[in-house]
């Protein structure tokens, strides 16, 4: 298996590879309607996904995305409406993922944001996509990725990762972005340390929204004596106030999100990060195919079998795949 | 590479095999001390770890493994300490895995906690280990389970993983279980629906602690209503409520924790979920072996290169990685 990193995956067939090629000419002028149907072959999973990943990625590495997470209620869609405004204000392309938490809980709101973020909708610099969090093969963790990963490729400068952060699958896809932006509610009380927790590992800036209510100084001092407290980081979060309904606050995110990207590119941080990445979106992959392996005869089946009879054990299995190639 | 699998790993070295052959036999017979050097080398995550957990997961597969989980201050270990005395009434022998969250914001708890399961310290039916959630390689994603496996290995039935539910590798080990018990305190607001969700996906067997305090009664309907919205489980998960420091509703939910085990047991439902286990096992030993890889010259940094400079693209890579064994 050596070298066969460079090979170019052949198309599956002969139409739908031309079908392909002539949505990616489309997408990269701008055609939104070729590149909500690319999304779509992406957020199938199946060969022809992987065929237009494949094509895509080459082309990328260019893109900034940037995640935006937090609790149902937040304000995230308002936010991330907040910062597709700045990045158009500095004449930039921007794509935005929302990933829509179909089954959820929390349903009721989306539909309202999505209307907000209509705002958006007749912008031609603007190309905007729900995504559901179920049925597709793999899930959202690769689902998203790899449609970041696209729209990358396709010339997007600025990607927009918006999650629901109240699922691991939710947290990891927002912090398998450059930037990560975490939002919280002023008036977070202690009863949460719990979340705060599981997000102060994947933060790059803290916001806190809904900042004209009570208790956003306290929230803020809460999350600052947690950064206190916790390891030192070469880049401290910096925590912001905003009022995303209003626009207040916003245009200093779009900012904290540039000097998180300036800080990573300056030193050899960001080469790290690419490394990072690429082993983060190749572990959820290699994961998501092993789920997948569950209930289909798909090639890692045998494997799993070797590891449920206890022919091998689960790490020694890893060692070996990962020095087989 | 077919074929592979069933191939024992050899030993790095005589001495070192011949010690942990040793150390085997002194652990099967119940030795804490040689149970104690076993999880050590286990927990250093090297060549030898490897060989150890090789070895010990060929005689596995026997034992139960609880997992209990919650936010800081729920009162896991109080939990656990019961569960361990329901589990000694029973006959059987226990061992405890335990995740201190060593840099934790929570860490002042700890020590009490610790000091209460000590209550078993004595009692050779009982094996308790802490480990640190820092500073091994692959980090306790890989130690914890690896572990789990090593002690069923050894012949304990019951095995309960305690891990405070703070981050993803936290909730993913103890979701990792055959039962995971989530343990909520009484008294949840609104504002934790976050936490919740993330809770939800992976229950068993929900626990309102400190239900003498008020507020019990409107958790459990809280939890409840949210299991009413969402898909229709096979196994609906019951909602329990114990004060675990008076003991009271602890034995209902090893009874839980039992039926929960009758219920994977009775159908095909328990080949499906080893199945499962082996797949995701092996997804975080492949995260961890790669996370592993960004510092080392290990064998997948070419392939972490090959991505990074766009030769292949991440989900490509994992598909011929699993089609390549």
């Amino acid at each position: 298996m050596k070298g066969a990193d460079t090979r170019r995956p052949r198309c599956a067939g002969k139409v739908a590879c031309v079908e392909i090629n002539v949505l990616i000419e489309a997408a990269t002028r701008g055609d939104a309607r070729a590149l909500g149907r690319l999304c779509s072959v992406v957020e199938r999973g199946d060969a022809q996904a992987r065929i237009l990943t494949a094509k895509l990625y080459a082309f990328g590495g260019k893109a900034w995305t940037t995640g935006i997470t937090g609790a149902p209620g937040a304000g995230k869609s308002t936010l991330t409406s907040g910062l597709v405004e700045e990045a158009l204000v500095e004449g930039e392309r921007v794509a935005v993922l929302a990933v829509d938490p179909s089954s959820s809980l929390s349903g009721g709101a989306i539909l309202g944001d999505r209307i907000r973020m209509g705002a958006h909708a007749g912008n031609e610099h603007v190309f905007i996509r729900s995504v559901a969090n179920r049925g597709h093969l793999g899930g959202i963790s690769i689902a998203i990725p790899a449609m970041a990963a696209c729209l990358d490729g396709l010339g997007f400068p600025e990607v927009l990762i918006e999650t629901v952060g109240v699922g691991q699958a939710e947290v990891e896809i927002a912090s398998s972005a450059d930037t990560t932006v975490v939002l919280v509610t002023a008036g977070w009380g202690d009863a949460v340390q719990a979340a705060k927790a599981g997000f102060l590992e994947v933060a790059d800036i803290f916001v806190v929204n809904k900042a004209d209510r009570g208790g956003a100084d306290a929230t803020s001092r809460d999350i600052e004596s947690m950064l206190d407290v916790g390891p030192v980081l070469d880049w401290r979060p910096p925590v912001l106030q905003t009022v995303a309904s209003k626009g207040s606050g916003v245009a200093e995110v779009w900012k904290a999100v540039r000097e998180h990207r300036a800080y990573l590119e300056a030193g050899d941080e960001r080469a790290r990060q690419r490394r990072r990445r690429a082993a983060h979106d190749l572990g959820s992959a290699l994961r998501a195919n092993l789920a997948h392996s569950l209930n289909t005869e798909e090639p890692a089946s045998d494997l799993l079998d070797a590891i449920v009879t206890r022919r091998t054990d689960p790490w020694s299995a890893a060692d070996r795949l990962l020095q087989a190639r």
